[in-house]
C-alpha cells in the first residue's frame, strides 16, 4: 500500500467518496496505536455521522476493529457457540435468563459485557449485585467454565476491539455517536472479536432506546447483519419495543431477582415470552431444530428446572452465592422505600422507560459517570404495565433506594413517567419485526 | 451566559440548528484560550463544512474571532483609512501597486500582509525580495511610516485574531479549509482587526484560485461585504479572472520588478488596468470623487510618478533600498534560465495558473511547508498572455532557478499548463463582478 495520509481518508469521507480496504485498514491501525491524532479522528467521525459511509465500507471498517485486538476462538468446546446482543434498554436482563436457558439446551454461551452508563443498565453491574459475584475473569477461568457450566458472563477484557474503545470514547465527546455506521461497526467488531457462530441481535427501539424510529433500528439491523455474514457468521435480529421498560424490574438486584422468576418458570409475560423467543432462535441457528421444535426446547429447559440449574452453577463459578436462586432474601435490598399510587381511574397508557431509566440514576441503580458508584439495592418496580387497568389509589410502581431524599428527588419523576387515561391504549407488541434467514 | 458546553455546539450545527451569539463567543474564547479540546474543534469545523452556518452566524463568528486579539485603531491619522484583500492567486502583486498609488492620492494604506504557500505567493516574500527590506515593523515603526509616507506592509502579527491563527492551523491539517462561512470569518476577522473603513476584496475565481466557480466566489464575496457591514465598515468586492496568471510575472523579485514598471507608467496591460480599478474604486469609497473621477486620479498618480516615489518612501521607511525603484538590476537574480517555445502556430489558448504556481515552487519561488525557504530570483516570465497568436518557435515564457536542474524538474509542468491551439480561444474579462454599493 502507498503512504497513508489521514487527512486524504476525510476529504474522501467529506466528498462521498468511499475508502478503499486498505485505508480503513490504516486508518483503524493509526486509531489505534495513536499515530492518527485525535482532531483528524474526529473530523472523520464528524464527516461520517453526515455523509454515512457505504455498506461494502462499513463492513470493512468492522473487521478492521474486529482485528485491532484479540480475536478469541472456541474451536477447543466442539460445540455450537452463541452470542446475544442487545442495543441497551431499561429493564433489559434478557442476558441472565438467556444464557442458563442456551447453555442447559446444549449451546454454549460465553457473555463478554460491560456495565451501564446513563439510562440503561449493563449486565455485569446486575450480575454484580450477587454477593460474593465477580466478572473480573481471567481468560483461563472464563474458557474453562464455559466448558464446564455452557455458559459464563465476563467483563469485556481492554484488548477485544481496543480500535472501537478509542474511537468509543472520542465520539463520546464529539457528537458523533449517533452514526447507524459506526454503531454498527462498534458493537459488530465486539461480537466477532468474541468469536461466536450464531448471533442474535435485539435492537431495541422507541423513546427509552438508542434508536428512537423504527427505520433507524431496521436499518442498523440491517447492517449489523451484513457485516457478520461477510465475516462468515450467522446473524438474526429481533426488533423490540422500548417505548416502555423490559420486564417489571428496574435496578441491578431487582433485575436478577426477575430473571430468577422467570427461570423458576414465570414465563407467562412479557418478558418471559420474549426470553423463551430468542433461546428459540438462538437454538434454531445453532442447528437444534425447527423454530417450533426449539421454543418448546427451551421452555422444557425452564419447566425442568435445569435452567435454574445452570445459572447456580455459573453463578458458584463466579465465586458467587447460588444460594441466591433459592432464596432471593439473600440479595441486597434498599433501605427505603415508597409507593406511588394512581390519581384515577384508567389505563397506563405510557410508561416512558428513558424517564424511568433515569428517575433509577437518581435513586442510585445507575450512574451518570464511569466513575460513580451504583447502589446494587436500588431502583422501581412496576405494579402494573402498559394497557393495564388501574383505580385511584391502585399501586402503579415501588421506588427503592438508600435514603428518603432519593426517594423525593425521583418521585416527580417517575409520577410524571406514567400516565393514567380514559382510553385503553392501543396494543403494542413487544416484538416488532424478527430478520432472519 | 448559562455554562457553556461545546458538544451542545456541535450537536446543533450538526442538526442544521443556529448558534446564539454567547455560543458563539464562548466557542471562539475556549479555541483561543485553548479550554476546548481540539478534537471538538475539529468535529464542529466539519459540521460547518458540511452543514453551513447562517449568515447571522457568520457574521457573529467574524467579530468574534476579531476581538479575540488586538482591534487596531488609526483614528490619529485623521484621513481616510483603506485596505484591500485578494483571496490569493499567482502572480498577484497587486498590494505593491495599489498601495503607493491610494497613498499618493491621500489615503491612507496600513497593509498587514502573510507568507505564500503552495501555488500562491505571498506579498510578506514578494516585498522580502528588495535588498534589505523588513516587514518585521514594531507597532510604533508601523504607524509612524503610515503617517508619514501614507503606505506600508507589515506582517501580520501574532496578536491581530488569535483564534484565526487556531482555527486556520487546526482547518489545514483536518480538511476543513473550504467551507465558505469559514473562509469569510477566517479573512473579515482579521482585515476588521486591521481597523480600515474601507475596504476592497479581490476575490479569485478559476482554476488557480481557491474558488473554483463563479457562485462560490460570489457568495464569498457577499458573506465577507455583509460581515463588514455588520461591523459599520463600507466594503465593496470585485470578482477576478485567476484560470490564467495575473500579469506576466511569477515569482517574488520578477513580481516586484513588473510592479515597479507598472508605477513607472506601464499600465496599458490586464495588470495595469486591474490596478488602476481597483484603486479607482478605494478612492471612491474613501470619498474622493465619482468613479471617473477616481479613475482619472489613479492613473495621475502613475503618470506624474507620486505613485512611484511613493513606493520608493515605503520601501526605504522599511529598510529596503530604494534605487530599485530606478535600478531593476539592484533586485535579485536567478543564476539560470531557459525558454520554452511554442512547437506549433496558434493562439495560447491556456495558461493553467495552479500548474504554473505548483511549477515556480519547483524552480524554488514558493514553499511548500511553512519552514521551507525560498530563492526570491526564481520564477517564469511569460513572453505571451492568453488569447495572443503565436508561430512556430516563439518564446512562450523563460523560466528562472539557482540551478539547472530545478529547471529540468519544472519545464514538463510548464509545457503542459500552456496550451497553442489553431482556434482564437474566446475573450475572457479579467473583471468578472463588482459589487459595490
Amino acid at each position: 500500500m502507498s503512504e497513508f495520509h489521514m487527512t486524504e481518508c476525510i476529504r474522501k469521507t467529506k466528498g462521498r467518496v468511499p475508502l478503499s480496504a486498505g485505508e480503513i485498514h490504516a486508518l483503524v491501525r493509526g486509531v489505534t496505536d495513536g499515530a492518527i491524532p485525535d482532531y483528524q479522528t474526529a473530523a472523520w467521525l464528524m464527516a461520517v455521522c453526515l455523509n454515512g459511509l457505504t455498506d461494502t465500507e462499513t463492513a470493512l471498517l468492522t473487521a478492521a476493529m474486529r482485528d485491532s485486538g484479540q480475536v478469541m476462538s472456541w474451536d477447543f468446546l466442539q460445540g455450537p457457540v452463541a452470542d446475544k446482543h442487545s442495543t441497551g434498554g431499561v429493564g433489559d436482563k434478557t442476558t441472565l435468563i438467556l444464557a442458563p436457558i442456551v447453555a442447559a439446551c446444549g449451546v454454549f454461551m460465553p457473555k463478554m459485557s460491560g456495565r451501564g452508563l446513563g439510562h440503561t443498565g449493563g449486565t455485569i453491574d446486575k450480575l454484580e449485585s450477587i454477593p460474593g459475584l465477580t466478572t473480573a475473569l481471567q481468560p483461563e477461568e472464563f474458557r474453562a467454565l464455559v466448558k464446564r457450566v455452557g455458559c459464563a458472563v465476563a467483563m469485556q477484557s481492554g484488548n477485544l476491539a481496543p480500535a472501537d474503545k478509542k474511537l468509543y470514547a472520542l465520539r463520546d465527546v464529539t457528537e458523533t455517536v449517533n452514526s447507524i455506521p459506526l454503531i454498527c461497526a462498534s458493537i459488530m467488531s465486539k461480537k466477532l472479536a468474541t468469536g461466536a457462530d450464531h448471533i442474535l441481535l435485539d435492537v431495541k427501539v422507541g423513546s427509552g432506546a438508542f434508536m428512537k424510529q423504527d427505520e433507524d433500528a431496521a436499518e442498523l439491523a440491517r447492517l449489523m447483519r451484513e457485516a457478520a455474514k461477510a465475516d462468515g457468521r450467522q446473524c438474526s435480529a429481533i426488533l423490540t419495543d422500548m417505548d416502555r421498560p423490559l420486564g417489571r424490574c428496574i435496578g441491578n438486584a431487582l433485575e436478577v431477582q426477575e430473571a430468577i422468576s422467570v427461570l423458576r418458570g414465570d414465563t407467562d409475560n412479557t418478558l418471559g415470552r420474549l426470553c423463551i423467543a430468542l433461546a428459540a432462535e438462538l437454538l434454531r441457528m445453532a442447528g437444534k431444530g425447527s423454530r417450533d421444535a426449539c421454543t418448546e426446547l427451551a421452555e422444557q429447559a425452564v419447566s425442568s428446572g435445569a435452567a435454574l440449574r445452570r445459572f447456580a452453577q455459573m453463578i458458584e463459578g463466579q465465586h458467587g452465592d447460588p444460594r441466591v436462586t433459592e432464596d432471593l432474601s439473600l440479595l441486597p435490598k434498599a433501605k427505603c422505600s415508597r409507593v406511588i399510587r394512581a390519581e384515577s381511574d384508567g389505563y397506563i397508557s405510557a410508561m416512558q422507560s428513558e424517564e424511568i431509566g433515569r428517575a433509577c440514576v437518581l435513586l442510585g441503580a445507575g450512574r451518570m459517570t464511569k466513575t460513580d458508584s451504583i447502589d446494587p439495592g436500588a431502583g422501581v418496580v412496576l405494579a402494573a404495565e402498559y394497557g393495564d387497568a388501574v383505580q385511584k389509589g391502585d399501586p402503579l410502581l415501588t421506588m427503592y433506594a438508600a435514603a428518603e431524599s432519593q426517594l423525593d428527588e425521583a418521585e416527580g419523576r417517575l409520577r410524571a413517567a406514567v400516565t393514567v387515561s380514559r382510553e385503553k391504549p392501543r396494543e403494542m407488541p413487544l416484538i416488532r419485526r424478527m430478520l432472519t434467514d
